[in-house]
């Protein structure tokens, strides 16, 4: 399909100036382009490049392929950094349901816009932009108007990558380990200046993921909280909720994690090397927020909520099975939970406080032709605790 | 044991006047014997017999055995009718842990009292009483104290039947299935005079354990509720929501109770034959229970609960093991908890409340020489829909 798109220099012009800008960007010149050659711009497929998943075996490989053109509506960001989530290995192979492939996954996508429709309001050419879980809803329900738009109550929301569309040349989204991404301007995050890129990534799923469930748990400052698994998700969630006046117990089952986590704020942490460890924890905290992607003892760890409290689950397992034993449910009187992302008000909201509060994650910045290596590291746990593929290197 | 109590005439003479009673105790002799021969009744192991499992095969075979004698703060109750739980059939068939055997099953027993210890102020012989699924705790605990025994802190409930238990002769409690028990007086429940014992026998399990978590749903008037699976605690759940206003929609799996359901008050009745059934209810109903005691597709009757409301899951399955799809439970944002019984004050409302709004569940009284082929039908879902047991066939 990319033979088809005989535009020649203004992608390429694009890319040498953003690689020359090295993460800062030099707006006047693309911007000045932008509004000079808007109706061209508008009329072509987008070029792109990324690491695609092929087949359920998960190895991804360089692809090239094709975006929408850049609608009136929509902004095209120049990809500097993709963080990993779990959910792309997730989705990649198979775990959650049969692909379409090529598949180029990623939902942690910080870069800069490079060139905007005729609509668009929110953004400049130059602007730090962010896309996270979705890209698209009805825009029209009730969810939608209320800034929920992962709850889109009409067509569902459009996840950012693997979801069909038409729009999209490869007949699919196409999502952030790769160069750039065409996306319509309300599904795209505005970035403050006062974050690098490369922090803000993993804001756009792990952040908001973890920030939405504890902002509903309304908890007070003091309140006890407990946040299992301490990985990309995990990591932020102890970040947010001691910055939001939490004492925080972190329950991990990697002991080389412990300093780290207690540099993140964790009041006590506890490596959970068998069931007995969480028995003096039972009915103590206050809220409970788990970000394991697999299936796990869940119900013993729900147990060390408070009664009548709540335990929000955040991270997907396999098919999406979980198995809770009613035992520990009837004695223990928890709400059990489990939560999406976040609306895009809300994805916005945890940006901004991350700027303002400089929460960052703790990230590795790697080499895109890494990402392989990187996977199978999340997968084994050794994680630390967020990589980011430095788009550069695609 | 039993070749122990040399104790003679007594217990004879309480069966024989209990017998001529035919449900309504003629309490005067009773009582005077009672008051006459206090000290003399305490001192000996009571005899009882009654229908006991034997194995995990679970048939049932008439069993004599001992009670502990009637203490300072106990009562004697002549067992009147037991109702059959799906929960007596579970434990004795293994299916929730190990058990000790002999092991007499019911936990749903309402009779005369027949003798009271000397400390006993709750009741007087010929008092109507029942004891539901716990007869101690240990009372010194917040839980304890505040009418939440169930939830004991320390030493846990002691279950009416298959729980050790020192002062007990066979080494563990042994339930109603039986024509008598001794219980401390807190733990039996006063049952009014306008309530036949018969009806009152099913409300201190199926009533309590579903009066009390509809309860805590504080519903409104006009609010719809659901009630999933339409047996003995269902069919009860049904007549109290209705009856406290509720839009009651019943969900079953038995075409031929849909006539029965509306009779008792539901709106809608909805034959699941395949999940599809569900889908129109998604998101529509304000609070649901469910009664189902074994695994189910629990996950698609919670997403017909309203964004952030609950469902309550009361019917304990094999293992206890439940499975949750997490795929719908981050959309549906359905708040997930389990309920075990309730309190004793609470199971001592949900009576009264029944006795004075002549809430009186739907029963078919057995001979105790059925009970192997009730249980049948019970598993089967034959059951119409509650057994109960007339204890004077013992």
């Amino acid at each position: 399909m990319e033979e088809r798109n005989k535009q020649p220099s203004r992608r390429k012009f694009i890319q040498q100036t953003t690689l020359a800008g090295a993460g800062l960007m030099l707006a006047s010149p693309l911007q000045l382009f932008s509004q000079t050659d808007k109706t061209k711009t508008m009329s072509k497929n987008i070029k792109s490049k990324g690491y695609a998943g092929n087949d359920e075996n998960g190895k991804l490989k360089l692809w090239s392929f094709e975006r929408r053109p850049v609608g009136d509506n929509d902004v095209l960001i120049e990809i500097k950094y993709s963080g990993i989530c779990h959910s792309d290995i997730h989705t990649i192979k198979g775990h959650w349901g049969k692909q379409i492939y090529p598949q180029v996954p990623g939902h942690e996508i910080a870069g800069i816009v490079t060139a905007v429709g005729k609509n668009v309001t929110k953004f400049k050419v130059g602007d730090k932009a962010g896309v996270g879980c979705m890209v698209n809803s009805c825009m029209q329900c009730d969810s939608c108007k209320n800034g929920e738009e992962h709850h889109c109550e009409t067509t569902g929301m459009v996840g950012t990558y693997g979801a069909p569309e038409k729009s999209s040349p490869t007949g699919i989204t196409q999502g952030g380990y790769a160069d750039n991404i065409v996306v319509t301007e309300h599904f795209a995050i505005k970035i403050p200046d006062s974050i690098d890129l490369q922090y803000a990534a993993p804001l756009l799923c792990a952040g908001i993921t973890t920030y939405s469930p504890l902002m509903r748990a309304k908890f007070k400052k003091g309140d006890k909280i407990g946040i299992v698994g301490i990985g990309g998700l995990g990591h932020i969630a102890i970040k947010l909720a001691v910055s939001k006046g939490a004492e925080v117990y972190a329950f991990t089952t990697s002991p080389s994690k412990v300093n780290d986590i207690k540099g993140f704020g964790a009041k006590e942490v506890i490596v959970v090397d068998s069931a007995e460890k969480l028995q003096p924890y039972f009915g103590k905290l206050d809220y409970m927020l788990s970000t394991v992607p697999y299936a796990y003892d869940m119900s013993n760890y729900i147990s060390c909520v408070k009664p009548y409290g709540y335990f929000t689950q955040v991270g997907q397992p396999i098919n999406g099975e979980l198995t809770i034993n009613n035992f520990n449910m009837i004695f223990n009187r928890v709400n059990f939970n489990s939560s999406l992302i976040g609306g895009i008000p809300e994805t916005q909201e945890v940006i901004d406080y991350c700027a303002e509060n400089k929460i960052y994650p703790q990230i590795q910045v790697i080499k895109a032709e890494e990402v392989n290596e990187a996977w199978d590291k999340v997968i084994n746990k050794e994680a630390r605790y967020r990589y980011v593929i430095d788009a550069s290197t695609i």
